[in-house]
Order: structure tokens, then sequence, then C-alpha cells
């Protein structure tokens, strides 16, 4: 039987959309905006509408919806939260449709458009997203937000933990390099986790900025059984 | 005293020429291109006239020029030769000028020309190289080839190298990520360095052509001392 393709990218600068026209594309980006996507469905969000530019999120304020926005870790003040998965609390968001902007997650949304399906991964659903993606039959992309178009260590050591367990089904072949460094990175953090993401940038980025009280809370696994799924363009549960 | 910055690009997608202005770059594309270069200047090549396109290397070839010139592995109908390092011997390069171009280094070195200083990097050279670095004062980056943009992993385990004796010097910092993973990369592969580039997709596409006989020529640490540097677009021994 033939095997179905894993790839790994590490950054938006290097994805071609050509080439994964018809795959599944996993969006990592945990520090924080797939771990807040994570949380927001485990407590209970209807849909998310997530928009690329500052106007957007602006518009989608004047006309009554709940904003999340931010850009370098720092909320917008029109916004009524910014990226933390603590934000997005059951008694705010509960069968809500909230508006999502990001610095790096939502142009890569965009840009993964020409996909099959495009999934928000964190190590929050890791479990139940990595079940989803054996259940079907394509191939799969891991695709790392990455910081302003550069290699991240935390969302390249997520993907590793995903191509570990994607691997270990059998169901995939790899040629893909950035997956076999994905999995050996994972290989070196995964005993001490919090201590390896210590030394990625984004860690001081968030710490400069006083928002790095959520990083244990995004390195926990299987927090929910949730799949967040862009559906004609907005981010609902599972609904495949 | 302020500390020197270190960074690591793995994929020309990635570089970002504004950013780097003023630096040392490093460039390593270790199967073939860069482990040539060192190999050719090894052996006594006066200067290498750097291409692009294969026009351009036919124009040269049709003036009298011995011609590198080689597509995906492959030696190009008029060139001389292509770019193993086993192809540059002494008797054909001696005190020559010659012209090369390659899939990816070429291409490279065009997008560095903002920098500094661009120097060609391999295993072949790695001790020499590292302290004619130590001796400069500039940022240093080291700069990736990959493949057709995307990350490879012969090339990230080499910046690793680099990145680990630069740092050990103390005359560096880094916040970069990508040269805390190719630092960890380094640390798994340098007990046994062939073993690990065996699972470089690179490696397979060399040996489905026949090309792999010089991988473990390439990963011979300190087979010379000499520092190929761009001088007015030709690369020249160091002379600076």
């Amino acid at each position: 039987m033939k095997k179905r393709t894993l790839e790994t990218c590490f950054s938006p600068a290097m994805y071609e959309p050509e080439r994964h026209k018809g795959s599944l594309v996993v969006i990592i980006d945990i520090l924080r905006a797939t771990s807040a996507i994570c949380s927001a469905f485990a407590n209970g969000v209807k849909s998310i509408i997530p928009v690329e530019s500052i106007g957007e999120a602006r518009d989608y304020k004047n006309r009554g919806y709940l904003v999340a926005a931010e850009r370098d870790g720092i909320i917008l003040d029109f916004a009524d939260f910014g990226n933390s998965p603590f934000n997005f609390t059951r008694d705010k968001i509960e069968g809500k449709t909230i508006v999502y902007s990001t610095t790096n997650g939502t142009g890569i949304i965009k840009l993964a458009s020409s996909a099959a399906y495009i999934v928000i991964g964190s190590f929050l659903n890791i479990t139940a997203l990595t079940r989803w993606l054996l259940e079907k039959d394509q191939d799969v992309i891991l695709f790392c937000a990455g910081w302003k178009n550069r290699f991240n260590l935390e969302d390249s050591v997520c993907a590793g933990a995903f191509a570990e367990k994607l691997m270990n089904s059998r169901q995939f072949d790899t040629i893909c390099d950035s997956t076999k460094a994905a999995i050996d990175l994972w290989g070196l953090a995964k005993d001490d986790l919090r201590r390896y993401i210590d030394k990625a940038a984004h860690r001081s980025r968030l710490k400069a900025n006083g928002l790095d009280d959520c990083i244990d809370f995004c390195l926990t696994p299987d927090y929910t059984d949730k799949i967040p799924v862009i559906k004609d363009g907005v981010l609902v549960d599972n609904i495949l």
C-alpha cells in the first residue's frame, strides 16, 4: 500500500502552496495563537473568524463582535483581549463567534488556503488531532508559524511531537529533512519540555512583555479533544 | 564588552539581506558546492568565478574558460566538469581561473551580496575559517544553502559545528533559535557524522545519480586551511 507523505515546513517563507494543494495542513503556533484557539474551543466558543489586518479586526469590533487582536504580543487598543489562552474563559466566549487577529497565525491560514483542510495544532490537542489525521487519507504538512518568517524552536519541537506520532503509525513516509530534524529536536526536548522551551527566543520576548505566564499551560498535552478546522474561512470545531 | 551576534539561516527563502548588511556571511552547501570550492583552493586554483545562469556559464566556456556547471547534480553538456570535489584535481586547475555554476550555491552568493564579506564554509576548512571569523569584529551569519529553498540536514549540522566553535569562544551572543537548533543537531550528529548524514534527503538524491562517492570526503574536518572569499564578485583565497 502506498504510504502517505509527511512534511514539515519551518517558516511561512518556505511554504509552497502549489506543492501542498490537497494536503492536510496543521498550523502550529503554540506560543500562543494555536494554543489559545484550542483553549477557546475547549471553553465552548462557537466559531472563530481569523482576520489578517488590524483594519479588518477593527471593522468587526465596530459591528459588535468580540475581538482578540495583538501585534508582537501587545493587545491592540480597540480589542477585547489579546491572544493569551487565559483570555478565552467560558464565561466570556461560550456559544459566541469571536474575531481573531495575530502577528503570525492569521496570515499563515491564508497562505495555506489551497490545502484540502487546515487544522489547528498544539500540545493541547495533540493526541486527538493525531487520531483525526490518521483517519484521513491525504498527505500531511506540519506548518510551523515561526516568528516573522524565521525558524522557531517551540513550533518545531511541537511539529516533531506530531511527526513522531504520525511516523509511528506506519501510515507515513517522509524524505523531508525538516521532519527528521523536528523529530530529533523533540527527542532532545521531551524529557524536560519546559526547560528546552526556555531557551527559545520567543520565550524571552513573551517574558519581556510579561506574557509568559501561559507557557506551562501551552505545553500541556491533551487538555482538549477539540479539532479546530477552517470551514469557509471560519474556524469551527471538527464537523467533518 | 559588547559581544558580536551570531545567527543561522536555514534557507535562502529566509535570508534577510537588509538585516545582514555589514555582517560576515558564511555560505554552507557541503554536498557538494562549498566542499568542492574549498577543495579547489586546496589544489591551487587561482580564482573561481561564480555564475548563476546556465547561459552565463556557456558564454564563459565559449571564451575559453574551464567551466564547472551542473543542475540537480547532473553535469551540463558543455561543461568541463560538475561539482564533485574530486573533479578539482591539481593537474587540471592549479593556477587557473575557473567558472562555477551550481543548483543552489551561486544564487546564494548573489543574495548575500550586501554583506561585508562572503566566505565559503565546509567541514574541510572549519578550523581555519573559524579562526579567521574570530579575528574579525563583525556579526556572523551562517547561511545554509538548503535545497530548493527548503531546510536540509547536512548544511544545518555543519552550521551547528561552526556555531558551537564560535559560541565556545565567548565572543558571541545569540538569541537565534536556528543557531540553537543547529548546535543541538550537531550534538546529535557529531559522534557518527556519516551515519547522521545518511538520513538526509540529499544523500539519497546524490546516491540516485551515482554522485555520493564524495560524502565521506565532504565530512572530513580540516582538509585545508584555505578561506575562499568573494572579492569583486570572484572567489579568491583569503587576501584580507
